[in-house]
């Protein structure tokens, strides 16, 4: 194989309860890329289009996560990457994401999968690091697995794939306002009170619980955060009326998506889902913010070819 | 029915991942209780043998917990309870909770069930918060509902009942200092590290993945504790020899049970819980400090009826 090309999903990551070890694939949100070998040994940027990112290697987070990969490969193979960007950098569903899992994919392929689909979230990290200053997993692990995944730990890297209820559906909405996870990670506090943290690992014990049990119920009232969402929601334009409006339209649970501004309402069903972006759209409109809105299931497969 | 005689269980709270919310029950070690109605409208603690504890009612565990069930009720039925006490208390696998949630679990039988399980744990905790000024529950619903469970909020209180690996085993050594439960959270800081926090949530997670696949390996990695653990053990006598010892020889994983000074190793399977049981066992002789120690499995039914 000498191309391919690629469809690399959005995800959501946190999920309320689950700062930074906790994410979800989404289905029908995502970039393209198409990537093919080259006769230069050097990795390129050939083409971005949708979004204005940087196209020297070592400035683009697709660009990095590969050549990180073909380093650990002691290969000198060299490989040009086209991005049709259709996720928002800064919108918080997993745009950097999407491209560093999306290209380390499709180099692994193309060099006959030389890594695991779990091995290659390091590389993939590698990519978030560049991007905001902070190696996480929570995007770039669900992003290449599909559906839930628990980052257990980091020192050693451990990520688990978690089941995926069937009838849940995710309903985005990402205000047109950009936030920077480097801004979005400065205004959290170094320390926790204990209490919110036992509060906090309640709630992310017992969504882990609700997956495998498929209780959607007990998903949604997991979905609190009394530890980020407080300091992070001010971000977010009508993000307490936002959260009033879903769960009153049956929504199971409402958050911020990642570091925001996007914010994720988790409903059971199709019908639910389009009740609730069709009462959050309304709301928006009203006040008159610029915004996008994503309906999606989880997609359980994660990164695919096209 | 007029009388009644149980098992009250012995219980391990906190699991190292889950301070506060999660817990499991014990098969084998635990408290015996008669209770019978009386014709007197007052609720006494007739006898207590195997350890010095108070009998006046309002300063019982077991007499609390039952005069708030019964308050509850509004009845001013009057009962004895008898209590033949095995569990040592202040050892740290949950002696006041086994008397509470044992006394409430027998006038619930004795009064038709008015409650369900998950109902008289909020009873039971008033024990617990006599006997230690902290209402909590990570022992006195596995206690009722067998098995593990996790506290997923207290604020409103639910309690999820988690299944059970059929071959795990738990080895406790309970080194025979007195160690007040109350003593053990005042040592314990108001605040921890953010990082510290998403790492134990981390654990917990996976600990919970890990009841639902049977990954005993899983399990065990997930027994980490970087926020608790580091200031409990000072309190017990060789903590980190221990815990070495029984990793060493075969043990999943190795924490302080509850507030200590017992501690626990979960084993799979009963061959290696031996070995693990007499290696600890040999050290602590070598040591020449006194100790009890059991060896369970888990009691997947709780308070049972003798």
């Amino acid at each position: 194989m000498e191309e391919i090309k690629i469809f690399a999903p959005a995800t959501v990551a946190n999920l309320s309860c689950g700062f930074d070890v906790l994410g979800c694939c989404l289905d029908n949100v995502g970039d393209e890329m198409y990537i093919r070998k080259n006769n230069i040994n050097q990795v390129r940027i050939t083409r971005i289009t949708g979004q204005d990112l940087p196209k020297e290697t070592d400035k683009n987070v697709a660009g990095v996560a590969v050549q990180v990969l073909l380093k650990n490969l002691k290969s000198t193979l060299g490989f040009d990457i086209e991005i049709d960007k259709y996720i928002k950098p800064g919108s918080g569903i997993g745009s950097s994401a999407a491209s560093s899992a999306g290209a380390v994919y499709a180099v692994n392929k193309l060099l006959g999968e030389p890594f695991t689909l779990k091995e290659l979230i390091p590389f993939a990290m590698e990519g978030e690091r560049l991007a905001s200053g902070n190696a996480h997993a929570d995007n770039v692990a669900p992003a290449l697995m599909g559906g839930f995944s628990l980052v257990k730990s980091y020192q050693p890297l451990e990520v688990l794939s978690l089941p995926t209820p069937p009838q849940l559906r995710v309903v985005i909405l990402h205000p047109l306002i950009e936030l920077k996870t480097k801004d979005s990670r400065a205004i959290l506090k170094e320390n926790v009170y204990l209490k919110d943290a036992v509060n906090q690992w309640g709630n992310l014990g017992a969504f882990i619980s609700s997956l495998y049990t498929e209780d959607y119920e007990l998903l949604g009232r997991s979905l609190e955060d009394k530890i980020i969402e407080p300091v992070r929601s001010i971000l977010i334009p009508f993000f307490d009326d936002l959260k009033k409006i879903a769960l009153k339209n049956g929504a199971l649970g409402f958050g911020i998506s990642g570091s925001g501004p996007s914010v994720f309402a988790m409903c059971k069903g199709d019908a639910t889902a389009t009740h609730v972006k069709e009462a959050m759209q309304l709301f928006y409109k009203e006040k008159g913010i610029d915004f996008d809105m994503h309906q999606s299931k989880i997609n359980t497969q994660g990164i695919k070819i096209l």
